[in-house]
């Protein structure tokens, strides 16, 4: 009954949140279309119809519509190879039946279609997975099924999941200081923080991520990793390596989950410490060349030439997707065990909703974050890799049902996209769990 | 016998210039491997073993032995997908009597074999084609068959080529002024040019190409570019729409040769404008997609996203011979024509060796430059694509043979690699025609 009332607290505010920002203060999908605008079109395009990164404008809306599907061509990249081995076929079996879903936005409002949420949402793309089959494929704004989109903090899923992978191999303790490993932060706010506490981001550190306020240190950050375009005159650092021994600690570790990006970045680092490899490289041996991918994938790199593992990774859809379908099958894939079934298992487990409440999620009421995932602890077992501006893989084992969708929303918080995101996942999961029972009752 | 005596002349030009490089400021290919000196390996790696844009290091030697194999690690790309064709398989038949091969360097010298030649001009992979078959390939330094290396100014002779089709397709007047198709350019030297002065390269413009000077204008090309950084306050112009129009008249076009990137950033926007899309769109839908190239290739692009027609692509090493291959089946490739017989047959047949007499390329007597091609006008009908630091794609009719070869040097200049690498190839040309007609006696 407490965690109901916490729960139906969450969503009034979730609802004050949503109405907040229903102001029409951005234009819709189809008015910020970045193809439609003619985005980077011309030889030279013309001066309002450039998108670029030393003047900020890729992060303004609506040019980061183009933007997002564009990374490479303004930022330097390294290449994660698919490798020579068989495609990963998804089998198509496509339903007419989809767009017609309805559902209840959180925190009420008229009901609204599946169709009219993708537009709602400003996606980009979006697939469906069930039972492995595409039952759905949608793209839109400058994405199309050929194309790469950033993925931004999906990529915290990739890493968590292969640093979990490291420690069920005994080559990365949990239960040690991160300064164990790196000891160039040992005098940083992770000099005594443990390695789960950060994978789970319980740890208590100075990083403001509020993308709203320009002083936020999430800039501080994003200017070292090369993701926002430097001042005049910069003389801070430059990578990775150089800003996160500079984070101090801000109360207590451990005490609670508190999303803060500068973690993942410390834990790719890890993962490049413990394997004495590039993070490209372990996602590309351990990941990318196993899945069967369709398309090479790609990650932004700092100056220093290290891969932005908080949210530099960019991939085709429906390779994300493929990605998603091997964590609801327990890692196995295609006759191997690509992910230890345990390391999926514990990844589903999730971490500790308690320690998750106040960390501000107020549209994910029992959540749990755990290895860099987000667990729903619901009754479908729903668990998440989410992006800001709208990437998110979204798992519901129970529905057999894997979503994978880029987007590209004015808002980067996706407590602005969940509401209208969320109930259309779990009413496209409850429409196909029922379909398929009628198909059992007419059998 | 004028011709020989000015040929003769340009031999001792080029023995001049070879002494005058040959003393040992340079460590060799071995010394200076980029993996075995471990560059950007670590997590951070050790900061003499980085290389940055930013601090320039990319373009220092030996640094750049990395550089050139990881271009988009550094800058900002667009991809040239290579499509959902099928794959050109270029069937094996390699030699082992290649390596012995010899030859004497051009100016004299001790004679060399083919495999010395390899490290003698730092090759960072080699492919020879005979018949379309591999019967060579190599890789050393960074560069690996799955990797990309950026071709320099090879990119030219893609997109001269492509301009030469649309000159063929009535698309583009080679007798027009540039600014027809380009206004913006009316007030630059390139105003009263025409089209076919820009693909020979014998407009007269004020732009220094001596990479060595730095205060050249290949240097504020490159800085446009995004090819150098930026000094600090840097002011100037930021992409080569910018850049290309201040370029400045110096003397009178259709005189004589002389090599200038500039003529071949102008070229790529000339195909820009004149088919209404983007350089690498261009590139991708006309060659690569009908390559059945194993990789995508990717080039570099500006602030506003325009790829650098004068130098930025990069390429797998056999994606580049499959080019050089299609370019000696004169445009005829998978039962397409891919590119119209009568355009290869033109720039085969190249421009006038009195023009480019005096454009000081000394290694290259009797030669020509037509379509942003170099055509040497010998009795194997030899015609080649060139990049700096020892790009390559040589193509030799007679012998029915297309090297492709991506390089690190110490010199920017192809004069300084010319001595040991043309006589290489002429006498790998001639050892195949020699043992070919061994096998026709004996059978």
């Amino acid at each position: 009954m407490k965690k109901l009332t916490a729960g139906l607290l969450a969503l009034l505010l979730a609802a004050a949140a949503n109405a907040q920002q229903a102001a029409p203060e951005f234009p819709d999908a189809r008015a910020s279309d970045p193809v439609t605008l003619g985005y980077m079109v011309g030889s030279p395009p013309p001066a309002d119809r450039r998108v670029a990164f030393e003047d900020g404008s890729y992060l303004r809306f609506p040019q980061l519509r183009w933007a997002l599907s564009h990374w490479r061509e303004l930022r330097p990249t390294a290449p994660i190879y698919r490798g020579s081995g068989k495609l990963s076929v998804l089998p198509r079996a496509e339903r007419t039946d989809i767009d017609a879903v309805s559902f209840t936005p959180m925190g009420g409002g008229p009901r609204m279609t599946w169709a009219e949420s993708l537009a709602a949402n400003y996606t980009d793309g979006i697939v469906v997975l069930h039972r492995g089959r595409i039952i759905y494929e949608k793209y839109f704004g400058a994405l199309t099924a050929q194309g790469q989109h950033i993925a931004h903090s999906v990529t915290k899923s990739f890493f968590g999941t292969l640093a979990a992978m490291l420690v069920h191999e005994g080559k990365l303790d949990e239960t040690a200081l991160v300064s164990k490993y790196i000891p160039e932060l040992t005098n940083s706010a992770f000099g005594d923080a443990t390695v789960r506490q950060l994978l789970d981001m319980t740890t208590a550190i100075k990083f403001s991520e509020k993308y709203t306020d320009p002083d936020a240190e999430i800039w501080d950050f994003a200017r070292s990793a090369g993701m926002a375009p430097l001042p005049p005159g910069y003389q801070g650092p430059r990578s990775m390596y150089d800003y996160l021994p500079t984070i101090k600690k801000n109360g207590e570790h451990g005490a609670g989950f508190t999303y803060r990006s500068a973690n993942a970045e410390v834990t790719a680092w890890l993962v490049c410490r413990v394997t004495g490899k590039s993070a490209q490289q372990v996602l590309q041996e351990r990941i990318w060349e196993k899945l069967g991918a369709e398309q090479d994938a790609y990650i932004q790199v700092d100056s220093h030439g290290s891969a932005i593992g908080a949210g530099g990774l960019n991939t085709g859809l429906r390779d994300l997707a493929r990605f998603g379908e091997l964590m609801r099958l327990n890692g196995a894939w295609n006759g191997q065990q690509v992910i230890p079934a345990a390391v999926v298992a514990d990844i589903r487990r999730g971490g500790s909703p308690e320690k998750f409440r106040n960390g501000g999620y107020t549209t994910l009421p029992g959540w749990s974050y755990h290895n860099q995932w987000w667990i729903s602890h619901d009754d479908h077992g729903v668990f998440e890799a989410r992006g800001v501006y709208g990437q998110a893989i979204y798992i519901d084992p129970k529905a057999e049902m894997v979503i994978a969708r880029f987007g590209s929303a004015p808002w980067a918080s996706n407590i602005y996209l969940d509401p209208k995101s969320l109930p259309a996942f779990r009413a496209l999961a409850e429409h196909l769990l029922a379909t398929d029972a009628g198909k059992s009752k007419r059998r």
